[in-house]
């Protein structure tokens, strides 16, 4: 007889463990699923939203696969439904409307919300998050009323930044607050970032190093205030991070970890009371991860991690035992044209967690010195100092800096060290590299400094 | 005392060694260097020949670091000079003009030269290769007389296409002929050249599948026959190949491998009757290395190959003991704006050394489907058939091409699988990349064709 798979969640983590089932069904069949989703439509890619807004497409072009669609394909894809209730024991859930909803299998893809820090004014009108369509419309609609001058962000994560950015764009004056002295403190170091900040300023103003005291209005934001000070603000943008979605793996007892998201094990089933159950899958951004270098557990709430996760989750479903490594979270985003990658270990990370480490930056170019259209590149490589085994690596340049990462991602999981970065063969024509590549310089004066 | 350092040859691989002892010799200090260069001027960037020909740049502005830099630094850098003897009992070399130079410590660089099939006429005015600036400045010269209408090209290689290029932006009729039946044979699959000869048609004439029978004219160039057809021709440029430079060396006695170029340990000391030289090193386009993937010697003339070694050479001198790991000898360039990459094993070279192989082709785009300037890209992944690993990878796209080559070539050393290739983490912004990357599409296909 059939297996009823059932995934909650419709975003990335969802969508990717049914496309993944769809793909490897041919092989393995016999998987009857349906998929539950709070929202209306289909698959929207959130990631795309900042890109959106600034005008380089339409809202609707991140609508990428419809409900029917996957219907046609024989999925029970439901929408607008809200799961109040999971029953382990029963295999069941509950829905808001009190339907019964049996499964054989669970997947738990809830993912994540906003934090919306515990700030007074906090529910004003004029405060948004960007997480979902919807959110996106109304700040899109926002953007367009010229009543609507300045433009506060609360938080310099990727987010946050590429927000503030579209606002910048569409020519209001915009503001960031981040509590801490940096941009993107969760995946550069402060000399990076520093980089990033100076691209941006001109365009945007940056009160780092404070929080948010206060947002003032009657019904609607007029002010945000910051250390004492009360600015003007028409818009605020709450980009302070997300946090897992796990209320109702909770309700359920499930196991949460201490980073706030849902403890697996490595096939990523979920645990309750420390007891691994069989047949409940956990994915995406309500789950925490294992940290490739640090072995602690952390979040990883990337579309990409998702993806990865998917596949686990998928193959075991399918049959095919399947683990999911510890994670090193490569993540890169574009930011006013600038490239910004990291993965690993920031030297924060290394030193909460006692490793000793030694870094090396170095600036070069994409390109021979000679070519025209070469652009600047800034690399830092972090090794650990007793075998100088690559942990982390932070590059900035409006050229290449996604492939990069993912050439020192597999680099950290393979155990490179400094020396190998430097005597090791890469590829060269003055068109689109340098002999020496910047890495190899920075993997140098790691060595050296 | 301080020991003496001889180096013969003045382009990459020669003046890589000399940069590095520089740099490394504040640390192990105590070398005299003196290098021995058969051309006038200092460093002149060849690979970036082709791109200064289609008018990119000035010929001369590849004249990268002259003598008198050096020269300021104390190094005895001595050009215009022929060296006709080495003396390896009494560690002297022997100059045209008999000069006698002593050395300690011997690196020979000699490089290579471009083979000239042994075809009628090829002695004859008009005809050219690409292999130093004088012979860049008398294409560019020829291709600035209007009478020279049709330009032949012997050979599809990297350089024969580069070259060719440069011509058809030059407003002249181009015709490639090469041998085999594909082009850059050496480097793709055919099914992977077709889609760069595709690129090029329209521009560019080819006559694949035959080498040239004669070249005929009275004292220039009139025409070239092909499998008896005779075409028009003003100007031929050979492209066929180069040939490593080790009269020199074989004169005295060392060792020449079975591929035509010196064979060394992996310290990169020359051999003399099967015994190692404990002071003569040899390096780049004049030597042979063993290949990472057949455990065969084969030749690797690329700058970045010679990089590599010159590493290794300068470790040995400056008292580091370092070995040359064999060779993946990834390559890319840049031909009429699209770039091709190659690395490790083509099929060709896998069923040469008998080994079974399960290749995965994709196509995909280097940025998100709705992402605007976003750029197909095409992989070709080769593996294993038996554990799946890696051992070869060729990609073409407008962009990405040289990083992702570089990542495939850290990959195929760790000994990835297929599976590794789709189970791992990658970074994914829109605006930078697809979530499911080509190349996981092309491990997946390996896995399921």
């Amino acid at each position: 007889m059939a297996k009823k798979v059932v995934i909650i969640g419709g975003g990335a983590a969802g969508i990717d463990v049914l496309e993944l089932l769809l793909r490897g069904q041919k092989d393995a069949g016999n998987l009857k699923i349906t998929i539950l989703k709070r929202e209306k439509e289909g698959f929207f890619s959130i990631c795309g939203l900042p890109y959106a807004l600034q005008g380089m497409y339409e809202i609707e072009a991140l609508d990428l696969f419809g409900p029917d669609l996957y219907r046609s394909k024989g999925i029970d894809f439901r929408t607008e439904i809200e799961v109040t209730d999971i029953n382990l024991e029963e295999r069941h859930l509950l829905t808001e409307s009190k339907e019964k909803i049996a499964y054989d299998y669970l997947v738990i893809a809830t993912g994540s919300k906003p934090f919306v820090p515990p700030i007074e004014g906090a529910d004003l009108v004029g405060i948004h998050t960007l997480s979902s369509r919807e959110e996106g419309r109304l700040i899109e609609k926002a953007l367009g009323d010229e009543e609507n001058r300045d433009f506060f962000v609360i938080g310099a994560g990727w987010i946050g930044l590429q927000a503030a950015y579209a606002f910048y764009e569409k020519g209001k004056n915009v503001t960031v607050v981040e509590k801490l002295p940096q941009l993107l403190p969760a995946l550069l170091d402060a000399d990076m970032a520093s980089i990033v900040q100076k691209w941006l300023e001109g365009n945007i103003n940056f009160v780092l190093g404070n929080g948010v005291d206060a947002i003032k209005g009657r019904s609607r934001v007029e002010s945000v205030v910051v250390e004492g000070k009360e600015h003007p603000a028409d818009i605020v943008l709450m980009a302070a991070g997300m946090r897992p979605n796990v209320e109702l793996a909770a309700k359920a007892g499930l196991d949460v970890g201490a980073s706030g998201g849902l403890a697996t094990d490595q096939a990523l089933r979920v645990r309750k009371g420390g007891q691994t159950l069989e047949n409940v899958y956990a994915l995406g951004d309500c789950i925490e991860v294992i940290d490739a270098v640090t072995g602690r557990p952390r979040l990883s709430q990337l579309a990409s991690t998702a993806l990865v996760q998917a596949r686990v989750v998928a193959n075991n479903l399918l049959g095919m035992s399947s683990s999911l490594e510890p994670c090193l979270s490569p993540a890169v985003a574009s930011i006013a044209g600038l490239q910004i990658g990291s993965v690993g270990a920031t030297t924060a990370t290394a030193k909460r967690h006692g490793i000793h480490i030694k870094a090396g930056k170095a600036l070069k170019y994409t390109k021979a010195r000679f070519f025209p259209g070469r652009k600047a590149i800034i690399a830092k490589m972090i090794f650990r100092t007793d075998d100088y085994r690559l942990i982390g690596a932070q590059i900035i340049s409006e050229a290449t800096v996604a492939e990069r990462i993912n050439e020192l991602t597999l680099g950290i999981k393979a155990g490179v060290t400094a020396t190998d970065v430097v005597m090791r063969e890469r590829c060269f024509d003055p068109a689109l590299s340098m002999a020496e590549d910047v890495i190899v310089d920075a993997a140098t004066n790691a060595m050296t400094d």
